[in-house]
């Protein structure tokens, strides 16, 4: 089962979960699985930016990878394989490929600039891994510093077949859903998917722009679907009052480098998660930010009942 | 009447208000001005970076700032000097301190790295504008792409006594509040008021961490001021039910780039600017972007009136 | 005059000379513009980012150029207008134009990342100062980390006419020139001068290349006449024995950040200069890195007399 | 034989040698070692940013650096093993350490701002590779975008013992020898070893700075190691003398992007390496450029006879 353009809903960012050892929590990876099966994610994407990526040792990627691969057994597993060097690059796509793995998704690395570069570092990326590895493009300036223009997107799903799927997180990026949108109509550029990260804060206009479905890591992946479910069926205020009602803990996931804490210790009160541990370098959260962030969770159990949770 | 570090409660950033034409419609600067004094405003801070300072020419910036001084007598206004060069940013300040400004806000340029570089520069400020003219401190890295640590700010506290307030907008921020006034607990820094920008996205929480209040540039400073004295006065609760009413609506006026069309463009329909004008360069609101906008107005009305507009 | 798309030669980047207490040294300056109308300069550049701009006030800046194009009325000289905003940008060209300029020098601001911002911003940079207002473009990566692919600078040649100069100093830019005179070539892009800046750390080579001169601020500029002389009228050796008995000396002076401090001060034991001094921010000069400039002039001296300088 | 503080001479960076189908070519990595160990070398570095080690697989850098270590027998041999992730460059390290190798070199990540964070990058790090592994400390600004203060070298020389030596290649980095020297001196930092890259461009005074050797990859190193003997036993001017006839080949391999392949060629004319292959991604040399570097090495073997070189 390959990843195709015609992907569309909800492909949770799986986070890594570790042991306070550091060691990896394999039942926390089954019960994860189970849970985006279970509330109605169409795909799943490991080994992201946030599924902490770098900090595993090759072996240790292909057999989480692989994991889950096996357990959602019914869904699309993409395989984040963004590395400094193509054959680090092509070592881990070959081997998650042949464990079953959907595609590969690729971030440019933060020293692209021009519209030249990126193409390029795109089509050098196709030529390791292989042309009939379906890939989605992640397009996340705020992290990579890298800009690509929607014109630039055009190129790269123009010259190489095997890009399926837009990452879309740019920020702002509502135009940019709308332009390429134009490009399919205009028949300037085939029809890709595009699935919006950004940690959702857009996701309830970027549907409406024409997004496909939404590709992060927020510790309700259940909303976002939800969300993607009511706007995509006519219930477009039911679907903003759900998405309002997460906007603040949402927005409070979403900083830069303390996000990822927040979102695995939401994930350990929903049971989701064994721990909330990180491999170094990991941002911690304090006791000020935990007890802000059970806060937040108490608010919005008044909206939504899944937000209730039982104290650790 | 000079800015002093018991600065608290909100200076909204204004913007320059622009006819179509690009000509500045000064009607439109008394109107913002007496609508602050009216919200309860306790500063006001113009000529900052959504203030379009960098496309005015210096008599127009002089004549900004003069116009908003003497109007709001009552209120100490702070002008942004930031500059390429100390000698245009001495200039203005000297013409703005003349007129009766309460003191300057000075951001850093974006080519400083090293924690010596910038205490270094703000050095450098005070000895060009004079070491009796209050700063500001801007501390803005996803702008700026300075990053200043908590250690930076109090070395720069403690060398230069003429910093009175921090303008912080770093994003994550909340840990750098608590650490800053930590250092006033431990005693190893003076107090410096905290006033804090970035759009407002974090304001429920950053006056919790001990931060004195807001100086952004959000649509609705009546909302700003509104949170700021409830979240002061024990209605927490009250504080945050407000703010995330309008927190959908701030988060996309928050957007890089296209913010500022967004927040004119409320300003407009709020009847308090005469166009949405910007100068060049200037991100254009679109058709679907001015609905989603509407949208969102018409959504936050349900829960604040103020947001209930006549539609243009 | 205006400054044509034939301009070939010499434009020495002319330093702000200053007294020891920051006013400027109009005599030094008439100094100057004789000594480059002497050694056969064929233009000047005034105001550029090693003429310390960003230092000057409105003010000084216009007198400075007046006075120089006054002095060098034979000779075309093209003043930087490069700003954080178009409106200061706007006001100083048509001050310096009405004076006499030939031409105007715009650097891109540093935050411009995709093909299509740099554009655009060239694009708005010429509806701000006029269609008519020859203007040079300037490519330099290693300072204002703006990468202009060749098909970026061709497009900017083929839409705004009033381009007529690339100030290349690109690293590594050699390439480029071939790719650029290559566009010439298969007419895919009409004739623009390249002068090459970057200290003329690869002069020698970039003649041969096809540029038409250098366009830069070596303290030696009769240096690069030579070279330039040498080189187009078939004496290549001799051409690269001159360049590479300076060579260095202007690895020394070309040094980020000291290298104007370097410049500076040659100048001055040159006679050229009536101090050595920089508005700050200055990075000094200490003893030690004087002694290896003297080292350097005396090694110099061997193989060209023009170093051989009396004491200060 | 563990790296110490004591380190001094001239440690080339050495490339890693394909052959043209991208394989390793195992025999000139015999032909480097031996070279290295003929023309006086007192270490060896392998896997550094120009050794392209991030495009080698784990495996492939294992078997690399064991190749070295073992021929070079009586020299030193650092490792380079910067990573995204401190579980790969763990990896590493215990694997080349057990088989051999003398330290570790490590590369900031092009994220880090403040001087907390560098610092804190390097206590990770050596937290994850072990205290007991010596480790050189990479400050090489312009491909890295970090910006060391001597200040921070400091800290970090001070935390952690491991760190035995600077890989100096800051620019401008005269000043900044000099001020760690004087740490020294002054007694607030203890003694390590500076060896100086960035291409040797200012080897000529930063031995005379302090600076300990040379420590990059200039396709003669047979002539860093003359000019660092020559500088050290009183002969300054012929260590200039030498220096100067190369700095115009040295400059033009110093170019970034395409210096990597000036050099390969370079030592491929020289019959030390059997192909200038690269692997992906690649600057290709043009047919100009090639004809640029034969041009130099022509005028360089009037001035040294080792660049008289049979052509290919």
């Amino acid at each position: 089962m390959l990843l195709t353009a015609d992907a569309r809903g909800v492909f949770p960012i799986a986070p890594t979960p570790f042991f306070d050892d550091g060691s990896i929590d394999t039942a926390s990876i089954d019960r994860l699985t189970d849970f985006y099966l279970d509330i109605g994610a169409t795909g799943i994407t490991v080994l992201g930016q946030l599924g902490e990526a770098p900090k595993l040792e090759h072996e240790e990627s292909v057999a989480v990878a692989r994991r889950m691969i096996q357990r959602a057994a019914q869904l699309p597993v993409v395989v984040g394989v963004s590395a400094p060097g193509f054959a680090a690059m092509r070592a881990l796509t070959h081997e998650v490929m042949a464990a079953g793995a959907a595609g590969v998704m690729i971030a440019p690395p933060n020293t692209l600039r021009t519209d030249d570069q990126i193409v390029g570092y795109y089509r050098q990326a196709v030529a390791a891994i292989g042309a009939d590895v379906p890939f989605v493009l992640q397009d996340y300036p705020l992290t990579f510093s890298v800009q690509m223009s929607p014109g630039v997107i055009r190129r790269i799903v123009g010259e190489l077949p095997s890009c399926v799927m837009l990452k879309h997180e740019d920020w702002p990026g509502l135009e940019k859903i709308s332009t390429l949108r134009g490009y399919e109509r205009d028949g300037s550029m085939r029809h890709v998917a595009i699935l919006c990260g950004n940690g959702g804060l857009f996701l309830d206009y970027e549907v409406e722009r024409g997004a496909d479905g939404a590709n992060t890591g927020y510790a309700f992946p259940d909303m976002l679907c939800d969300v993607v479910r009511l706007a995509t069926s006519g219930q477009r205020e039911a679907a903003h009052d759900l998405f309002d009602a997460h906007l603040p803990l949402l927005r409070y996931e979403q900083q830069p480098g303390v996000g990822l804490a927040v979102r695995k210790y939401v994930l350990l009160r929903r049971g989701l998660l064994g721990s909330a541990a990180q491999r170094v370098p990991a941002a911690a959260l304090t006791a000020a930010a935990r007890a802000e962030v059970d806060h937040l969770l108490a608010r919005l159990a008044l909206r939504d009942p899944r937000a209730g949770l039982p104290p650790l």
